[in-house]
């Protein structure tokens, strides 16, 4: 999983029918301390995430292993929303 | 997923049987304001995406989740045309 | 999918046995014009694919979506040869 | 699979059901020698590995493929604590 | 599938139960001449490769298309050893 920052939200009219009432958030992964860096994607929120959390995604096939992304053509799941972040025994993120 | 711009199109003759008649569109990721950079790819289309249009493509096994992807060798597909993109409460893309 | 040059070919006697009779091909990944850049891979060819030929490969578990390829420990196919590549109205590239 | 050094943990509380009591740790991969480098990434770490461990992870459908990952949004898993790496016939790294 | 160099092995007593008896060694992927760059990775031995010697390997789920690797938690197998490379119609590369 990556650990990413919720950014932004995509709209979109015409799309697959699977993905019909799914919320398309943009990400930019993070580093272990929540800073973002690199080109940002999209992945589909089964937990009502914010702008500005920190959140983990699962890809490929694994991002359709929930009850809301099966069988759709989606590659991406926010999969949790990180309360805290622990490295070298400090606490280096904690959610506000 | 990645956002993309659709750039061009490849035409093939030789191809894999289950191919027949799909439309094979070249795309560049972009960053969220829709401003392409990157190596080029190659997605189907599913959703009659036009020439210029920032679309959301999945990738992988997702690819073949649709109707009209399943059980071919492809690798990724235009689930979604994206109407806009907000980020930091701001329009920052707007489909034309 | 990848836009793809076909550089070379590899030989291997010692091999998974579902690889018996399987042409391996060296491709290197190219812009949409056909000009080549980054590392080599390599892709099992259905299609008859000559050297110098621009072709797509798909990848992962869509690799294994052709008839040649099923079941097999090959992560990559060529499921077309392209004919011709148009950006922006422009044909870029065409077979020769 | 990927070498990578443990660095740190992740807590979440609201997050996919079938994570319930997954202990997700905090990687980042490394060279021969065991050092790191690049982004950090998270896995679920099945084998009660430690913080400092150099460990082996695998990554997408193969991550879901033990008794404590299958069918869950998780495309990474731990699924080897190295004892020592081996490099042109010296032992680069030992686990202490 | 990668162009790849094995250059060590890995050795781990705690692992995933289904690792038991497989032999995981170290590689680094080679351009088309065999010369190495890049990070380490590992993958499953399933043709005893030895040290030096230049292989292909599948990833992901492409990865369990062995007798050996099948259902496991693991993400790469080498599939092959190669005999000769051939470029340019040269031969760039002759195993000794």
């Amino acid at each position: 999983m990556f650990i990413a920052k919720v950014i932004g939200t995509t709209i979109s009219t015409i799309k697959d029918e699977k993905l019909t009432g799914r919320k398309l958030l943009i990400l930019r992964q993070t580093d272990e301390t929540g800073a973002p860096s690199g080109k940002p994607y999209v992945a589909v929120d089964t937990l009502d995430a914010g702008i500005g959390d920190l959140v983990l995604t699962a890809h490929g096939s694994s991002g359709r292993q929930t009850a809301i992304t099966s069988n759709s053509p989606v590659d991406a799941v926010i999969m949790a929303v990180i309360d805290h972040l622990e490295v070298g025994g400090q606490v280096v993120y904690r959610h506000q």
